[in-house]
């Protein structure tokens, strides 16, 4: 094989496909990237075993070449360090050939490079996945949705499917859940068009963030396709390809409650900065407790530790429903729910001093933040 | 005491006093900042008994208010927790008011913090040093100078001398050594106007670097004051303490050869770069070593690991004198040393194959880099 690519364009494709490669293991191949190259284009595969990324490079983009191969052919370069090497090149473009040693020279300027490689047929097959069960969504709103709920996941393996985010399409709404049982992030999206009957699916919140972090701002549209054990999320020229998670999710549906006792609205930046700084002094403190104490048109929030100090900040309401409540709550929760819900104003609904309490878009039922309470009033 | 500050201006000075706090200390009263009030003024104090930072921030600056003192006093409060209120409080000025109890009170706007500080008089005094013995540099001479010297020293403890920089003044010269017995960095500078006879002090590397960071760019010219175990740098409102390090320098005047017998120049930027991508391949293989051999108007790099790979980098010289030399390096030290000369074009002196060679700026004697080779031809 033999090609001669633009430096600059290839280094930001294998930025993206190192994202899916861990030097972290069990197979060693894995630690590399996959070159396959055809008469018009490069194929670069990364994955670990986990999550696969697959980019496409075609020979011409914008009507500017890129790519002119000379051999087709197939290897497997050292991940990490062979992106090294080509991110410090002296010249504009760089030319890999390979031998049947599985040697690749690489050259650009005064600079060669010999590095060994693995054969490509050691490398894993990537799961087919069926195109049949597809949704397609803005990637604007895929983004939005991966903010609204990834960070609630559970961190934790003590329950696997926690990791996780519940995807469930039924009656042309996608239903987006996370939960560490501590909090629990819902998002609800009316689907047009979709032939699709039911979608039950788990995607690891690893995977979404790293999907996150590879989609770009100028792609429109992402194809999502669901199959038994796998989705894939195609983008531009990305196949992005995760496996799902084993498991039933819990049925989270009877933990809203009905009508609220208390219900506040608030301004989102001054309750964030509020709980920000009180929890400077609850983190001090070691336990991230901090207490609310909600009367009729404004908040006090409150932390004590005894050897460290006290804080005190007061919040106005902008409306103000039902009696007076003193509630406490872990202020990451908290901060994190509030930095998803992302609008001026919040709407935040209490049920009693005991019982989960939920934060919303003020007039927008399409996003859920439910909040477990800690005892200490 | 008691008084109002604008909360910008306080910050910046804050964050500089943590420069000299470690968490790590064995004096608990030493992990906070120390405030002493006085009329017009407010002194900051952090220290880790190695280095001492001492800050005045006066009533006005630029005939602007930016201090209120109601009550004069001192207390010490907690470093880093006190500074990360100080940056999150929501407006632009804070009050501080101190009781008899050693509580803070610090508020601003809608927050309130109360936290418990320590009485000062168990803060340790700082050292104090005459101003008899001092020389005055130019900001940007005196962080040159870290910069081309600072590097060499050795963060090993097995030889604490060389952890320092021996800054020897005599004969009206400021010779600054730095070595871990490796390579030295050697940086001379006539001094105009002193009246010191001789000076000859080791300045703790890890002091230099701290006190580089600390400098602002829009001093002009910096104080130093020397005494027995002490150095004072004095620049603007800031009083920078470091200890000195006890013990004999190395003679290290004999280290350096008579006549050479390969003498080259060669752009830095391309040496730099070839040697950069070189060590890609010598750092993976584990042992840093990069051969170079010069014949008559080139150099070539190279660096062979059997399992990984060759590189081969070729690099022209623009003078070359003397015969072809093939000597072997630790990448790391040689491209510190290019770094460290900062000019385009750049002198290597080589005094045969086991023997230290040298790098300086071209056509400039002021600053010497010297490298031990690696044993491999």
């Amino acid at each position: 094989m033999k090609f001669t690519i633009q430096r600059d364009y290839f280094i930001a494709q294998l930025n993206d496909t190192l994202k899916a490669i861990s030097p972290r293991t069990t197979l060693p191949v894995l630690t590399g990237i996959k070159l396959d190259v055809f008469d018009n284009r490069l194929v670069l595969t990364g994955s670990d075993s986990e999550v696969s990324i697959e980019i496409t490079i075609p020979s011409e983009l914008n009507h500017e070449e890129i790519l002119t191969v000379e051999d087709k052919g197939s290897i497997v370069l050292p991940g990490r360090f062979f992106v090294d090497i080509i991110k410090k090149l002296p010249a504009d473009t760089v030319t890999i050939e390979t031998n049947d040693q599985f040697q690749a020279k690489i050259t650009s300027g005064q600079s060669e490079f010999n590095v060994s490689g693995i054969d490509s047929d050691q490398y894993p097959l990537l799961p087919q996945v069926s195109e049949e069960e597809a949704i397609t969504l803005p990637v604007k709103v895929l983004k939005n949705i991966i903010k609204q709920t990834n960070f609630a996941v559970s961190t934790s393996e003590t329950r696997p499917v926690l990791t996780g985010v519940n995807w469930l399409i039924r009656d042309n709404v996608l239903n987006c859940t996370a939960t560490d049982s501590h909090r629990l992030a819902l998002r609800k999206l009316k689907l047009e068009d979709t032939n699709i009957n039911e979608i039950n699916v788990i995607i690891p919140g690893k995977a979404l963030s790293e999907l996150n972090k590879i989609i770009g701002d100028n792609e429109n549209t992402i194809d999502i396709f669901f199959a038994s054990n796998q989705v894939l999320f195609k983008v531009g020229h990305i196949n992005f390809i995760s496996r799902l998670l084993e498991g039933n999710y819990p049925d989270t549906s009877r933990l809203f409650p009905e009508s609220s006792e208390t219900a506040l609205s608030i301004n989102n930046g001054d309750f964030f900065h509020a709980i920000d700084r009180a929890s400077l002094l609850a983190r001090e403190g070691g336990n991230n407790v901090i207490k609310l104490s909600a009367t009729d048109n404004a908040v006090e929030l409150s932390s004590t530790s005894p050897e460290i100090g006290t804080v005190k900040e007061d919040v106005k309401t902008t409306k103000f429903d039902g009696t007076g409540i003193k509630i406490s709550f872990n202020s990451k929760y908290m901060m994190d729910a509030l930095r998803a819900i992302d609008v001026d104003d919040v709407r935040v609904e209490f049920f009693g001093t005991m019982r989960p309490f939920i934060l919303k878009p003020d007039e927008d039922d399409n996003l859920i933040q439910l909040i477990l309470p800690i005892r200490t009033y």
